[in-house]
């Protein structure tokens, strides 16, 4: 089934998006409405860039000034914000504003542009490769002997996967992605541009006039509903796995080395270095520009603060920031302490005088 | 108008390239000549590397050993540096040695190879698609529905261009950089290789049992002149807009989250993080690998030291530096105070014994 | 040599792979025999994970616990662990554990998947390249005019080699690397999937209204037997070379500016960055995400310890760490005294009051 035709059609850009009166605004995000029910919106937009034909939201009272001033057709608020008595326009209370406006998000959202079912005509698939039904590998993807793609899977442009790789249903890889072989990826999940999946583990000896490879024999697993952000690296396993645990969600730029394990509905923001062999538990949140040092744990739970680095296991459902990172609630005294320090020594220097006049004295 | 030929003719690799004699030189610097008016130099290289056919310069005392034993065939001599009265070579003396190189730099410089205006016969160019006069589309380019392409656009190998996008005259996009659907790229701006631009916003909500994503509807603008590195990744927004402000500057490897707003003439260095929804004024600089907080806004001016975590709001024209960055002054009177803390420790024990004895005493 | 296959036939996925006997597996790693000599292993894992087709290891006595519960048919002892006297199992004593693992991963290593020699009827080979003998060119390949490639290189699917590039004999390229025009590889050199090799150094000039791009004329020189990990961006010079030495390793995604010169057999671990015109001498090792300050100089044998940026230059043989690095011994005296901070000004109170103490005791 080859084809030339390249995504599906979404319509023309300047195209009148889906709108949604104020009215059934309020069932979808399970609000209560006030104001004028029938308002159409098309749009979601913050309440200062927001229009007429746009709805906002506000979750905090910082926001009340912006509101006063927002031309939204429809606000959402969140209860706990102290709306004004006589607050003019159309609002929408719900408990939970996030929420809310995911729901907004989604009923707004455009379809995102996927390469059609088939196989584009200039892909290069292998003979030996298996695609389930409704397959759809786009332009210059190349397909390696014996990979198994799942049902409905959305390979885009330049994509590139290597032998003996199986890839579950309804995935969807973004343009550029590399998956080398031998790789195992579940159901649902979705790489997005230019990442690289199962590159070589950094691994050499010195073997007295130079570093010899290791070789890296092992693989990758990726299990189901994982996403991984554009440009991520991670690595296959010197031998065994490195495993990404179902639901984890992973950002841009992040580096993932041979035989780390994650767990499963992880939260790893871009930037982070897992070194080789680092284990997460379950529902790990490691904040942008985290480095988690080689064979280290950190427990189910565990967060960490943006650009800390952690050199020691982590016991479960602890909070840790520093270089090395450690208890959240340390770091701030030691912080507030390391603010003081100038300080402190022209305390010190005060100190020691005093001493010197107690002493002289006591000589009188 | 397909075509098979790849790249312009830049002439064989071993042809002789551009020279130019030390009196062209000097008026090409604005300069002022001492020495050899015919000298001819067809090349720029530091002291201890040029041969008689190069240009070199010296901008620092510290380097007058250098300029003693060069063989540089023209020495450009910054005004300030104290040149020996005796020296035998040909030199120009400038102002500006910065300027004067950069001019010697864009004289020597060989014409980048881009595409054959054209679109390249392997590439995929939607029937939809409008490339404006002498735009170059490379080998395995795919170029989606309704994409723009303005005047003189050159798009290399490998590139993918989702649905809807606009990309204004004379842009250059490196080989496989991709930029995803419905995004903004104004006029003469510079994507280098391996670039993603619009992936998805990192947004997820937990709902009990997984992490459910948000939707990121929203788009990214770039505006003109804008310079971005390899593999940099621009995620778009949740909704309305990321933006990368005219004549700003990226460097390699810099993650940049969904709804950050930079604005014109920023210098944002290698592996720098900017989490959501951060802002950045106008002339801002930030260092190698510095992170920004999400929501964190940083005055117009500001210039953070490399390595830095910008954690809270900075005030325009100032330069912070450390984690969290924190006033440069500041910041060297603490890390000095941080130098002799270990020494502070034995002095506090030293004075505890003082006290001790001086109480032992008033005990007599 | 047009052809269509795409990858050397390695054999079905679930085919047998090697196995090796107990007697055999001993020769292989120069050890020493005891138990079932005839016992077949065709796989390696780790002690937990073995099952009785696979060796195993012990390398310390930390992992004796386990050892007990492998079901490994054959586990590789360290001399120096303290093995029960009757221990049930076959093992195989040797003096390096790390060495024996080395050969038998490369005993055990699946050959990697590559394109066949020839030139995939896709590939878009300039006609004035020139290919050595056995030249593997994959789908979707751009390479430039007058490209020298050397025997027997692969080159992946989407790899994209600008003009007047040369690269050595045995090079692999892996799928969608970038190496742009007039760099210069040597032989042996791997590059795993997506960096980009010599994309424009970051140089820009304030002219008084914009930042001024400074051409980068320079090139990239990459010398025998380097290997670059994924995502890597090296950029080329602004003039001369940025070098990459002989037997360098390079983990994902590391940052290498305009003029960076890095010895021979240094070991840059994942996320380093190095700025413009940094040096490194022979044998340095940078731990993941170092940052190396523009300029600066590190001696031959330096070692920096994970996350580290280092600020001034490092004599050689030293080991330093960080934020600016500083030596081992320093840091970890400073460290543990930053720990004491808090306590340090509760204690500074106490001193205080006591000399309060002491001063009024005297009045009396």
């Amino acid at each position: 089934m080859k084809r030339t035709g390249r995504s599906q059609p979404s319509g023309p850009a300047d195209a009148a998006g889906p709108s949604i009166s104020a009215a059934n605004l309020a069932k979808l995000v399970d609000g209560t409405l006030q104001g004028n029910a029938r308002a159409l919106v098309s749009g979601i937009a913050s309440l200062t860039e927001a229009g007429p034909d746009d709805a906002s939201f506000i979750s905090s009272n910082h926001y009340l000034p912006q509101l006063r001033s927002t031309k939204a057709g429809v606000v959402i608020v969140r209860k706990r914000v102290r709306l004004p008595a006589n607050h003019p326009g159309t609002t929408i209370v719900v408990d939970d504003a996030d929420l809310a406006v995911a729901r907004v998000l989604e009923f707004f959202a455009p379809p995102v542009p996927h390469p059609l079912a088939g196989i584009d005509e200039s892909a290069r698939v292998a003979p030996s490769a298996n695609l389930g039904d409704g397959v759809a590998i786009g332009p210059f993807v190349s397909v390696g002997e014996r990979v198994r793609i799942g049902a409905r899977c959305r390979i885009h442009a330049g994509v590139a996967i290597g032998d003996d790789t199986v890839i579950g249903d309804d995935c969807v890889l973004f343009p550029n992605v590399v998956v080398r072989e031998r790789i195992t990826i579940g159901a649902r999940v979705v790489i997005h541009a230019g990442s690289v999946i199962g590159s070589d583990g950094f691994g050499y000896r010195w073997d007295g006039r130079r570093h010899a490879k290791v070789p890296q024999i092992g693989t990758v697993i990726i299990e189901d509903d994982v996403e991984i952000g554009s440009c991520v690296c991670i690595d296959r396993a010197k031998f065994s796995v490195t495993r990404i645990g179902t639901g984890t969600k992973i950002d841009n730029l992040v580096q993932i080395a041979h035989n780390v394990t994650i767990g499963p509905h992880c939260i790893i923001v871009g930037q982070v270095g897992l070194a080789g062999s680092s284990k997460l538990g379950t529902g790990v949140v490691l904040g942008g520009g985290v480095g988690v040092r080689d064979h280290v744990s950190l427990g189910d739970g565990v967060m960490v603060g943006a650009r800390s680095a952690v050199a020691h296991d982590i016991p479960p459902q602890s909070t840790v920031t520093g270089l090395p990172a450690i208890p959240q609630r340390q770091f701030l005294r030691e912080q507030a302490a390391q603010r003081r320090l100038p300080e402190l020594i022209v305390q010190m220097r005060a100190m020691q005088d005093e001493i010197e006049k107690l002493k002289a004295r006591l000589k009188d």
